[in-house]
């Protein structure tokens, strides 16, 4: 059976200006990848209402789960949970559930919980809530989109929170073999030995560093015998 | 006249699958809004045919400048600008002004221009060839959609070969206000004046550092003057 596909979605201006860096895509990457959830897409769009809705549509029909990060803060650029209840056409309010967890959180530290804070038990009709043990205010789950926050600590929480309630699939694995040689040099013999074995996925990827060059094969597959043997047959053909 | 706008594509399993960690698209972010030429949206996608002709389409009806990163060096998985041409219909072949370039390359280092290397000279017919500095081997523009390398060093001298030739806009400016306060007690009053400076996109960022929390308040916009007025103002209101 094939593994399940994913793809993710980052909403913010301040990844598409280079103000930030964006850290939760590869974090992602890398836990969906040890899971069996093979991640084929990923977008990146401006805080803006018709973009987000646009790309959460076509992803949550491509794929088998739609992760999305950013935008479910308290300010007024925070408007990703609306967009999620729009492209699902659901209703959204402040829910009980939500507003319970925020009360008790804002109790616990004596601050308010007033109209802006509020804002963060916004939650679509018929979404599950994803636990967040760093900030309390929740992500959730709506159909097959997992909506979480932007900032990392929180991302990585929630990620925590939803990834073992998944099913997965078989992880995909990887070896990696140095070689001292350029690309050019290996592509031919390395075409040969990707067709050799189809069932793996063969990549290259050139490095150079202070001074010294060569390229990363890297042999992926959820075969770990299958794996082994074909970096054997690798190492005795550049050898 | 509103700026030109942009989206990325950057090519390559290992991106998705953890591996390897995305600098090009932070760069590239930072270059396009110092030029005024507004990125829009980024696509990640994998090493499928299918998936980057798609994506190559789809942004390049949508935003006026595509800049794509990886996929053509010399190896059996760098198929991009064999997908670009399909995108666009164009033939693609091995072109003599490249295949030039590489030629005089390989003669210098006395390394041989074999097969594999020749696949890096084939370039759509229509395409304008990137300069590369750093390694030869071309990129290429072709309609809107510039095609450059993966490898962070040639993905940035490409960057800086292509980026003077684009007409830019009123490059974006910002100023940010830090405060040492939460979003949520911050939330109410910065809707309200987010909403007095409808010209300004004004954006908030919580931090949290070695315990100490607070909120990056971020304000772009393209006149130094209105922004300047508009921090003043942000600081007084919160002062």
């Amino acid at each position: 059976m094939p593994n399940p596909t994913a793809a993710m979605l980052v909403i913010g201006d301040e990844i598409l200006s280079g103000r930030t860096r964006d850290a939760n895509m590869h974090y992602l990457a890398g836990q969906l990848t040890e899971r069996g959830i093979d991640l084929k897409e990923v977008r990146v769009v401006s805080d803006d209402r018709d973009a987000i809705i646009a790309a959460v549509k076509a992803l949550s029909e491509g794929y088998t789960h739609v992760f999305t990060s950013g935008g479910i803060g308290p300010t007024h650029d925070d408007i990703t949970a609306d967009c999620i209840a729009a492209a699902f056409g659901a209703h959204i309010d402040v829910r009980a559930d939500a507003r319970a967890l925020l009360q008790a959180h804002y109790d616990r530290s004596g601050q308010e919980l007033n109209e802006a804070r509020l804002r963060m038990a916004r939650i679509p009709d018929g979404a599950t809530l994803i636990d967040n043990p760093v900030s309390t205010a929740p992500g959730f789950s709506l159909g097959n989109v997992h909506v979480m926050a932007g900032v990392p600590s929180v991302f990585k929480a929630m990620v925590a929170s939803i990834l073992p309630t998944l099913t997965g699939g078989a992880p995909l694995l990887s070896r990696t073999l140095q070689l001292f040689k350029g690309e050019g040099d290996l592509a031919g013999p390395l075409g040969a030995f990707a067709q050799d074995y189809p069932d793996l996925s063969v990549g290259s990827y050139p490095f150079q560093k202070d001074g010294v060059y060569g390229s990363n094969i890297v042999v992926r597959g959820s075969d770990a015998v299958a794996l082994d043997l074909a970096i054997k047959a690798l190492e005795a053909k550049f050898a």
